[in-house]
Parts: structure tokens; C-alpha cells; sequence
């Protein structure tokens, strides 16, 4: 498995990657999944990917190479080519559709999935960022305001925090620490979720650089902010008063009220 | 979907089901999840159930009625009458084995899952509680110290809060904190769990009670718990130092080092 995160918010764009890659339990690899499709003056795209990886690898370089020309006397269509953020997710779902077609039966025919989605992150000409997320059969959705961020891959242990932490008003640094506690969660209940972590912020404010980081197995930070986590979890249930119903039945909150009297 | 949740401890035994049935999405209901299978003076036998509701309805059934005996002259083979937890999990597994082979190839051939899995907790004679997941095949694990909760269903938005917070030595009323903080998170990422929510608490502690309760969507201790933990989770990430790499990048943080200034 692996664990994508996009988060379009008014303040940019966040996308995160993890690195874990497996072949049932007893192949476990470490493959980059966040790639930089296009990065010229006028653009800059990128695509976190989930799912098979053979299929997502020629997906990345079908991409790069460019898909065929709608005619003979075009040259190969390519991200640096489309003229917005919608374009280029259609060239991408295309992209899907085209790799699907190569090999999506001989993997249904030995009941291997060739499934793959994508978070298409960044942007194009005078465009804000935008986020996308292409789905296994090259059809796609929007990120919109009401629903601030997209994940694939390994989604759900991360997602209770973001539901309660994230909103369109969320300030980026605050943004990158909610996304690292919801990486941090699906790391902790799942093998298929590991750093290295790719990440890239794209600020809507262009005055502010693109910033681009791998965080490693012994990032500083992310391993305090870990420790920090469950300490403050394990404080905030302390805290939280017993059930009512369950007085008389032990616990740390009638210790420490028999300690008061 | 549903979400099932059982905990053994060193303090006792915990089981909470929620009660959200669906098929497809424009077909919800409520059914209780959370069975007592056996209630005498020697025994105390609950089961939760997860998956195709025909299914675990007869399966919950066709303990109740009695297996077929093993031999003409028998009586029908009960919970009421094996010897040990260990007797009772595997007599839930064949009550499992025998619907499957009722309905299980009429269902696969119609293209809808049979599969069930169940939570079987409780205690025969003089043995401590204990807690087993039986699945759909009617082969079973026991719950031990090392990985003292059990799951089914809809179990990964719950599941970081217990890999976090539940260790043998917690005590019974924070595990219920806890399991419904589990819950908490589930339900608001998932609409395919909800309240009510069934519990039976089991204390190892035979001077104690044993406590079953219903928690209804209106619940006065639960719903403060929830806002509570949303609250304290918000303060927790403002907590947290914002990541070194992102300074200038805006946040609560700085504006707050400049009000500060």
C-alpha cells in the first residue's frame, strides 16, 4: 500500500508522499511516489501516485515522454503543452487509460489488480494551484472548498484528524503539521505506510517559494512531534471525565479523587 | 458496514458495537449488533457481529435455537452447555460454517458477500473473561496481552486512538473513554457507522457487576466527550511547534510571536 495526501487550502497547495511500496508482506521496497511532472516558469505540476506500481511507473513515464499525437504531423502531447490544470488532468486520466489498456487484462487474467489513482497537484499560467484525483479508470475529481483535501492509497487511519483539524482557512504550517500527525497515525496501525516522506507546498501568495522536502526515518521534528502527539493524546483522555455510568469500577480519575479527599 | 470493538484487560472485558446497517447507500437502519448468547449463573456469553446482516442474524439465530446434535439420541448443542470459552468460539464458528453452506453459494452467485465475522467475549464456570474474533471461514483467534483489543467491521478510523492509548494495565473506565473516542473517529468519517452504540462491560472482578448499556445518539456524556476531545485536539496541534522548514510561510504561530513582539 502507500498513503497520499493532497490539500488545496486558500493559503496553497500541500502534497505528500509516502515511500512504502510491498509485494505481499514479504516484499517490502521503497520507491518515490512523488514525482515533478512539468517544472518551467510558467508551470509547475505535480503527481503523487497509489496503487500497482509497475502501472503508476509507466503511467509517470508516458507522461514524461508525452502521449501520442492526435496526428501524424503533431508532436507527442505533453503536460508542458496544456493550457490549464484541467488539460492536464485529462492528459494524465488519458495517460491511465492508455497503460490500462496495455496491460490491465494480463494482470485481471492472473487476479493481480492493475488499479491506480492519482493526486495531480499544481499550476498553470496565472491559474491558482489546483488539485485532482484521477481514478483507476482515468475519470477524475476537483478538490473544492467543502472538502479541503483528497487522499489515496491507505486512507482512512489518517483521516479522523484531518476531518477535525482542516479547513480552507487552514495556515500552511499548521496544514504540514496536521498532515504529518495523519501520516504519523497510518505509519504507527499500518507496515504498508513508511517514510521517507515527499512533500512539496505550493503557496498561493507567489512571492513565497515552492518548497520541496523528503522527510527521513530520523527527521528531528517529525519524530518529536510524534512523541509530543501521544503524550498530549494521552494527556487530553486523562483529562476527558470518566463515564458516569462506570464509577465503582477502578480507574485513574477515582485514584486521584481518593488521593484529593 | 458496522464497527465492532472488544478489549481484554487486566481489569475486565470490554464490547461495543454500533448498531448501523446499510445497503448500498439509500438503505440505512438500525439493528442491534451486540447479542447476549448465554446468561446463568455460571456463564455470561456475548457476541458482536459484522457483515451481511442475513448472515449473522441466522447465525446469532441458530445458536440460539440449538446446532444440530452430534448424534440421533442427543439434544441440540448449545452455549449453554460447552465447558469453556475455547468450546464456545468454536461452536459460534460452525453455527458460522453451516449458514455459509446454506446461503453462502446462493449469495456469491448473486455477486454479494456472505461474510461475517464475529466478537465473542465472556466467561464459562470459573474461567476468566476472554475474547475471540471469529471469521468467515468459522476459524478463530483469541485476544491476547500483546494486542489486547480486537476489531471488526469498519476498523481503521478508530484504530490509531487504541494503538496509541490501550495497554493491559489500562483501567475499565478509560478503556470505554477510549473505545468511544474509537468510535468517535469512526463515526465521523465513516456514515457506515453510528449511534446507538451497545456495550457490556465485564469486570474480572466478579465482586463488581457486570454493566450493559445503550448509548443513544443523544447521549449528554458522550456527545461532551466528542467536543471535548475536538477541542483539546485543536489545542494539542497549536501546540505543537510548526515545522522549522516552514517559518515564513505564515501560521497561528507566527502571527502569534508577532502579537507577542
Amino acid at each position: 500500500m502507500t498513503y497520499c495526501l493532497g490539500m488545496l487550502l486558500d493559503a496553497g497547495m500541500v502534497l505528500i508522499a509516502d515511500t512504502r511500496t510491498n509485494a505481499g508482506v514479504d516484499n517490502f521496497s521503497c520507491y518515490k511516489k512523488l514525482h515533478c511532472l512539468a517544472d518551467s516558469p510558467d508551470r509547475q505540476v505535480f503527481a503523487a501516485s497509489s496503487g500497482s506500481l509497475s502501472v503508476s511507473q509507466s503511467v509517470i513515464a508516458l507522461l514524461e515522454e508525452g502521449l501520442p499525437p492526435e496526428d501524424k504531423e503533431d508532436t507527442p502531447r505533453s503536460l508542458y503543452a496544456v493550457t490549464s490544470m484541467f488539460r492536464a488532468a485529462q492528459l494524465v486520466g488519458e495517460a491511465v487509460q492508455i497503460i490500462n489498456l496495455k496491460v490491465g487484462a494480463a494482470l485481471e487474467a492472473i487476479h493481480i489488480s492493475s488499479a491506480v489513482s492519482l493526486l495531480l497537484g499544481g499550476r498553470i499560467g496565472e491559474e491558482p494551484p489546483r488539485l485532482f484525483l484521477i481514478y483507476a479508470a482515468g475519470n477524475f475529481i476537483e478538490c473544492q472548498p467543502d472538502s479541503p483535501f483528497l487522499q489515496i492509497g491507505e486512507t482512512k487511519y489518517g483521516r479522523p484528524i484531518l476531518d477535525r483539524s482542516i479547513d480552507m482557512d487552514t495556515p500552511l504550517p499548521d496544514a504540514v503539521k496536521v498532515a504529518f500527525l495523519s501520516f504519523d497515525s497510518a505509519m504507527r496501525s499500518n507496515l504498508g505506510v513508511a517514510r521517507p516522506l515527499d512533500m512539496v507546498v505550493m503557496p498561493r501568495d507567489r512571492s513565497l517559494p515552492l518548497l520541496t522536502r523528503r522527510i527521513e526515518p530520523d527527521d528531528e521534528y517529525f519524530n518529536e512531534m510524534s512523541l509530543s502527539w501521544a503524550h498530549m493524546l494521552h494527556q487530553a483522555t486523562r483529562t476527558i471525565p470518566d463515564p458516569p455510568f462506570m464509577e465503582g469500577y477502578g480507574g485513574d480519575n477515582e485514584e486521584r479523587d481518593r488521593g484529593a479527599a
